[in-house]
């Protein structure tokens, strides 16, 4: 394993509550973790919120621009030279960083992000790898929107590239892996899954057959806790919306009753996103870690410290390693 | 409007609660709607439970057998000539009964009422509608799971027939229409929801574009109420069996911080699958109401309450001139 002090970009600017959240959950990892932290933004705007006793292991990149939430990603890409987000981005590729984390345009981020810094040999379609509160703990979902047609290979290679992320940035050993599907025998399901089922079952990972939607808030189906549960983009993207929208909707169902708030809140901390952080960018060189559009302080320190561990663990160079195995078994040359 | 009493064959020996629930919510039916209800399954054990004072509109059939909750489709329709549900969707071809409602075992109700009704003409794949307990009220959502691999002339399909029902049986005039999908742009979403979201502006619908994720819980977009969503069998499937498991967890990690269980379940009357009944199969000649497996006798009765309105409405039938409608439009004779 791979030990290394990591040097993370932030882009400071992007999301629905920067500069001022980016910049004081970047204060709280820049306190509570061993890595140096570089806020990539408009100097003007960010000194001021650093304030007077600024821990030495933090720093700022002036960055003149920014990327709009709304903007297209092709726009974002012509003018990433001068966005606090393609500067974060190009710090990983010159070298200067080890992570990025944005909670700014998610499309941009995407789009920046594999056109700079490219994909690890053998990856044929990066995914992006949200981490789920389930009951029974979190459960890496992939992919959750950066693929919207995937093929039966393509959904294989989001379970190998998922459960190197489990393995190094959850800490599970030999995860298991779930296929989403709409039954759990191997016939239920559409052509593609159908076809990855087939495929998974050869693939010599620890694969426990079709999940059902039912299973994911458990985190766990009939045969056991499952730890990756790989789907399609579209599909992810459907789920992972539906799944932040209902949890509020019940809360205010329930409160309407007269429940207190303080109850209902400290209930679904097991749900908040921000106890999560980011979602990983999985199959690009380095390690980007994408923020929630509304992440809190709270949500940009647990981001900052998935991208701490994603460094530390040699996450990223795990994938190439993992995938440059397969493919020399595949050819009975292991 | 074809106003007729309406005939409804229900099968008294499927589902997880059955016969005793379903003899219960046929009786609690039988005295509050308008219709004659015909228990069709093994009669020695369907008479005792109906008690001395049994409704006039309430006799049964009898059926030797019944299908098992988790049998192959393929043998259900061997065997459906002495089952309770086969026996119960023949009464709707003979012209014995209107409307069959089955909680028995979705796969072979499907299967077995595909094969002895057949399909409205015009119709190229019947899909399964779920009356969707949104937060704005009742929202349709189809398919949810009679076809799992769509394309996009059959998901423009679906939002005609959905659109029969909403205004048939949920008594809405004009019924908006809402694409699931990954982003309200028309370029967002897979290859076929992209060529939907297209042929749906040209359908002559009252098309409100694409929904996500985080509108299913209120049943609305930015752009206003949704009456009917559409989606492929696969998501649609997803997306139900989450909502109905995501819901109870969160209640449960409510009720441990010492909500009391009176409170809740009074919040979550809004959510509950059995008040909106079952889900109908759209597409196939005569009425054919899926109710879930884990129906009480108010789903029951419920569910016949479905079954009732789309008899009375001539739900089937709208469906079938619809379509008609349309395919005369389309080549200029209308």
């Amino acid at each position: 394993m791979t030990e290394k002090r990591p040097i993370i970009a932030v882009d400071a600017m992007g999301g629905d509550n920067a500069p001022a959240e980016i910049v004081a959950g970047a204060l709280l990892a820049a306190r509570a973790y061993d890595a140096d932290i570089v806020l990539v933004g408009d100097e003007a705007q960010i000194q001021p919120l650093l304030g007077i006793d600024t821990p030495t292991n933090i720093r700022i990149v002036h960055a003149p621009d920014s990327v709009p939430m709304d903007q297209h990603a092709s726009q974002a890409l012509r003018r990433s030279g001068t966005t606090s987000l393609g500067v974060a981005v190009s710090m990983v590729k010159s070298g200067d960083a080890d992570a990025v984390v944005s909670a700014g345009n998610s499309g941009a981020f995407l789009a920046i992000a594999l056109i700079k810094l490219r994909t690890i040999e053998g990856i044929a379609r990066p995914a992006i790898a949200t981490v789920w509160p389930a009951l029974k703990g979190p459960t890496v979902l992939l992919d959750s929107g950066a693929n919207v047609d995937c093929s039966a290979d393509e959904l294989v290679q989001f379970a190998r590239i998922g459960c190197v992320y489990a393995e190094d940035v959850l800490g599970r050993p030999n995860p298991s892996v779930g296929l989403l599907s709409i039954g759990e025998e191997p016939e239920k399901g559409n052509a593609v899954v159908k076809e990855a089922n087939a495929l998974l079952m050869q693939a010599g990972l620890n694969f426990q057959g079709n999940v059902e939607g039912r299973d994911l808030p458990l985190g766990a189906s009939e045969r056991g806790p499952i730890d990756v549960v790989v789907c399609d983009g579209f599909v992810g993207n459907v789920i992972l919306k539906f799944y932040e929208s209902v949890a509020p909707m019940i809360v205010k169902l329930i409160g309407e009753k007269g429940v207190s708030h303080d109850v209902l809140e400290s209930a679904m901390e097991t749900l908040d996103y921000a106890t999560t952080g980011g979602a990983p960018l999985l199959g690009v060189k380095g390690v980007s870690i994408i923020a929630h559009g509304k992440s809190s302080s709270t949500a940009i320190r647990n981001a900052l410290h998935v991208a701490a561990r994603s460094v530390e663990t040699g996450m990223s160079a795990h994938i190439g390693q993992r995938l440059a195995q397969r493919a020399a078994a595949q050819q009975g040359v292991a």
